[in-house]
């Protein structure tokens, strides 16, 4: 357990209001125990590193310069907010951080009033700081201030760009602050922004109403040889850069101010508060700022697990015995392998070429990879033109995340019938990451629309067939969607085969009962079983597709058993279980139908065995289920 | 019937081969005779004028300079694309657009070759595009061009910037066609654009490599003073309207220019066509050009429906006794009337503020509706930023568009348990727009979404109460669906209720069978019941709500009935009849249900009748089923 003795003025901040005293010189004291005390924690209980380390200043800055709880700031994909969480009250929690009953990894409402918006999924954070602002606006709170906080990468996704469009005409108070730690900057161009930057941030220019080119006016009159000079700085840099994209969306920029610089960040600050309207403030900072394995390894430091703090070594899981691999690894390798047959593959992930491993194709095949960014819409719809023209994509994206995209599959693919594979990866209770990452509803809302097959495997070499099958000719759209984590099969490299679409397995029969399981949660029925004193009495049906669904499986099973089990790893509202409900009414079977999966609430961050357990459906949960069929062999009828 | 007699170039052009031989004041006239064709067709047969008639020579011009469908042409939202439609060999079947059987109102790619990508919903093309030109690369297709032509209104839809955003680095060949129908040009900027525009866009140049800013460059050592001047225009044109946007995304962007003038647009256009790499294209045209009625009010020449083409006088049906107002109608001027006594209740609409009647309230207090543009996405994150500070957003999105905004649902809305009334517009079968506009799937996919209320009323009084009952105090994220069109209550002005949330209406109670209901198709339920001859025959039940579900009184009707018909204008996998299945399998009750609603394909334009008796529930389907269930009271059981 790690203590704030080491923190001596860390361990006196229990809120923000315990900061506002504190000099420059003590601000950046505080940084660096908060670094340390982040590091410290982090490396003995996981979670993530990098961003949060690179925000250490700014997030300092942010409280001593605004007001929060009253004045609203909002992080974009919370994950780099671990120092705000710290500073406002929760840091002697902050070693539960993303454990079950824990506090959370990213900011939630519904865990301190310091949170202003949920940050799970990237891009949201200026539609929302708008709507505060706009709120402040209508509630007459003329001294609220809303700071949205969003990093380069979020910038991609098309809600930022939809909220900066709207934020730019509705002339609200809100400072949207770019986390930019990609960019390098040109000194000369610099030089001329930190000087435009001193000049445009402050009360006093402002208070006459003269903005930079109001002031570039004044120049031109003194001297025009510089001015041209100057100006030429300037179209390059306004024009080819990031910055003017803001300009045009009627947002006021100032920047790029250094990220890890306390002194200009609090003045900063102190001077844009007090400033009306729409502003951007470009902040550089440096992934994993102040820790030094972190700051050469971004990647493996933006999320390293548990590691040794003093020399950077990132501890890994060792074992003596062969293990099955994870699903993504299967995935990145199988679809490697596909495309060296088939030239009409292509892969597409936003923004996630190595968690989705599709970084395993990309090594050989780079032309034909496509990284584009977050925007999820735009991969689906990107995909569906690619396969207008014969193309097959591949396109990852995170269960999740794809409802980010939902009207594309429908609008773009299903509607014209185009062959694009759809792979969700992290289907199903993903873990630490919480009620924002869980893929509990993909089932539900891809089984309404028509045209969609519809599949998830049971294991690896399942998911190798089913991406196998999905690019043969004339397959249509096809989603495939796996969970987070590992499979089950050692020697999962078989060559591969068609499935026949919409057709299930029988894994094997049983004298009372059936469990019709869908995707890996399949294992868990095969599991329970086996703790059954009699193996016989539980059949298991794979159903591998819920959609077309095995209507033949379907009678074998509503002939033979009249108590029957559905389980997945997909909320109970609208997927396997409603599909199987419906066939039994449609058909008349007369059967009793337990539908066991996620329930119809928001389940919380925990491990994955810990969310099976808490929903019902690990392989106790389904004895005990298999027993109370048992026992009470028929269920009254009404 | 409208003959081609008085076409004598458009007679001729059965396809764009058929353009190609033209001089270029031959084009102008085939642009006359095409611009008089669709008044013609569009005066008596209804659809959508004045995007089309906006865009007659760039549609000519363009199938002058490419070749399609060779070339890849991709319109977005299709309603400009009917001058495409006439050119690519659909002139003599053109009076069938948007009726039942005939063409479809937007680009189809099972319609014609020359239909590269579906254009109902905005925002789609660039993307769609992008993936066009990477395949085409990929394919080795080095003389294949594609060309994507969208509104400046749908370009505030991030899936456009993410489009634009990704092609900006992909390098591909692609050309994008912001059609502006909007923005008034200055000028002396204009003047200056024109000059730039004539240099950047010919082959010469572009073989020098010089762009304009190297142009200016050059210019500077000459004439300082003049480049001042010039560079001051520059600055505020680039700066500050969306050009600079086009480049600060990687784009080469060129214009604006004159849409109407076929010359410059020919010359341009084949200039363009020689050019590598990503570019825009500005073009400012005029909504409705060419017909002067259309060009005066715009609005209402969007889509007129039937007119005198000679007058200009729009047909309006004449009726000498009162008739039920559109549901839209009762929504708008009920939302008014919450706001004048809640002052909590703001309007959001992503850019349908006419279409969702939110004018109504618009005209009273302005400051309180917000017109997001198009950006379901934005609208829905913005109003969960407005209603985490304790404003109650009615956020009213056409059922098939809140397909943009789920996830923004699920993670903004619905984890934060945010009091956002979802107003779902267009829910159900819509008509004439066809399979991109139905609201098919809205019960489904919001079924599966913990913590929402999910109502629609079966009258206007009702879509009153539920407006009411939503806007009340902590009532969480509340969703009220309706349907196009008009409502049955003649006398709809009464004092407004709160309704239970999660309670039922017993209509009528039968004999034999029960009708369960959601929605506007309850009325349906209840016409076929007066038709049958045993009127006590059958129980009606407006369940109101979806979720909660009402328990007691599925309880009562399980109970009493062996026979039941669910009936829902929405999809059958997901919906109203889902629940109710799963209602009965939960419970035990054995009966019989019979799930009436949008079958699992996806549905084409007609009429809303047309569609209803096509997916087999209107009056006299209802009457069918009800008649063939009392002839076989009780269905076989397994």
């Amino acid at each position: 357990m790690v203590t704030t003795s080491d923190f001596s003025i860390l361990k006196r901040i229990n809120s923000p209001d315990d900061l506002k005293t504190l000099s420059i010189e003590e601000l950046k004291q505080l940084s660096g125990e908060l670094r340390n005390f982040i590091i410290d924690v982090v490396s003995e209980n996981s979670g993530h590193l990098g961003s949060s380390l690179g925000v250490i200043e700014l997030t300092v800055a942010l409280h001593f310069a605004y007001n929060a709880p009253y004045d609203q700031i909002v992080w974009d994909v919370g994950h780099q907010a671990y120092g705000h969480k710290i500073l406002t009250g929760r840091r002697d929690v902050f070693h539960t951080n993303r454990k079950y009953k824990g506090i959370g990894g990213f900011p939630r409402r519904d865990e301190s009033p310091y949170d202003a918006f949920v940050g799970g999924h990237a891009s949201v954070a200026i539609s929302a700081a708008l709507g505060m602002a706009v709120a402040a606006q209508h509630n007459k709170e003329d001294d609220k201030r809303v700071v949205a906080i969003i990093g380069d990468g979020s910038m991609s996704g098309g809600l930022a760009f939809e909220g900066l469009n709207n934020a730019g005409i509705q002339n609200a108070d809100l400072l949207v602050i770019v986390n930019d730690n990609n960019i390098a900057i040109d000194a000369n161009v610099g030089a001329l922004k930190e000087y435009l930057i001193d000049i445009t941030s402050s009360s006093a220019y402002n208070k006459l109403k003269k903005d930079v080119w109001d002031f570039m006016g004044v120049m031109r009159l003194r001297n025009p040889r510089r001015f041209i000079t100057r100006i030429q700085y300037a179209i390059k840099s306004f024009l080819f850069k990031k910055s003017n994209l803001f300009e045009s969306l009627g947002f006021r920029y100032f920047g790029p101010i250094d990220g890890h610089d306390m002194k200009r960040l609090v003045k900063i600050l102190q001077d844009l508060r007090k400033i009306k309207g729409p502003k951007v403030l470009h902040v550089v900072t440096t992934k994993g700022k102040g820790y030094k394995h972190a700051e050469i390894d971004q990647t493996a430091f933006h999320a390293p697990g548990k590691f040794n703090k003093s020399t950077g070594e990132i501890y890994t899981t060792q074992t003596n015995h062969p293990v099955a691999p994870k699903y993504q690894e299967v995935f990145g390798r199988t679809l490697l392998e596909l495309a060296e047959k088939n030239d009409k593959i292509v892969g597409i992930t936003p923004a996630m070429l190595a968690g989705s491993s599709m970084n395993i194709m990309n090594r050989k095949m780079p032309e034909r990879i496509f990284d584009v960014g977050i925007a999820e819409a735009h991969a689906v719809t990107f995909s569906a033109g690619l396969a207008s023209q014969g193309l097959i994509p591949f396109c990852n994206i995170y269960s999740s995340f794809m409802q980010r995209a939902f009207d594309q599959v429908i609008h773009d693919v299903a509607i014209q019938n185009l062959q694009v594979v759809f792979c969700l990866d992290r289907a199903g209770l993903v873990g630490n990451d919480g009620p924002t990452h869980h893929g509990a509803y993909d089932l539900a809302f891809m089984r309404c629309v028509p045209n969609l097959t519809i599949a998830a495997p049971m294991n690896e070499v399942e998911l190798r067939d089913l991406m196998f099958t999905a690019q043969l000719p004339n397959k249509g759209p096809f989603v495939i969607r796996y969970p987070k984590g590992q499979g089950v099969m050692v020697e999962w490299r078989k060559p591969m085969k068609e499935i026949v679409i919409g057709k299930g397995e029988i894994i094997k029969e049983g004298s009372d009962l059936a469990i019709i399981t869908l995707g890996h949660a399949g294992n868990f029925a095969v599991n329970a079983v086996k703790k059954i004193a009699d193996q016989n009495l539980a059949g298991i049906y794979n159903m591998r597709f819920l959609k077309p669904i095995d209507a033949d499986l379907l009678h074998h099973i509503m002939n033979k058993y009249k108590n029957i089990i559905t389980l997945e790893d997909g909320t109970v509202k609208g997927g396997l279980g409603s599909a199987v409900v419906e066939f039994a009414q449609e058909h008349g079977y007369r059967v009793n139908i337990k539908i066991m999966g996620i329930p119809d609430r928001f389940v919380e961050q925990g491990s994955q065995e810990e969310l099976y357990a808490e929903c019902g459906f690990d392989e106790q949960c389904i004895c005990k289920v298999v027993d109370s069929f048992v026992k009470h062999k028929v269920l009254q009828i009404h």
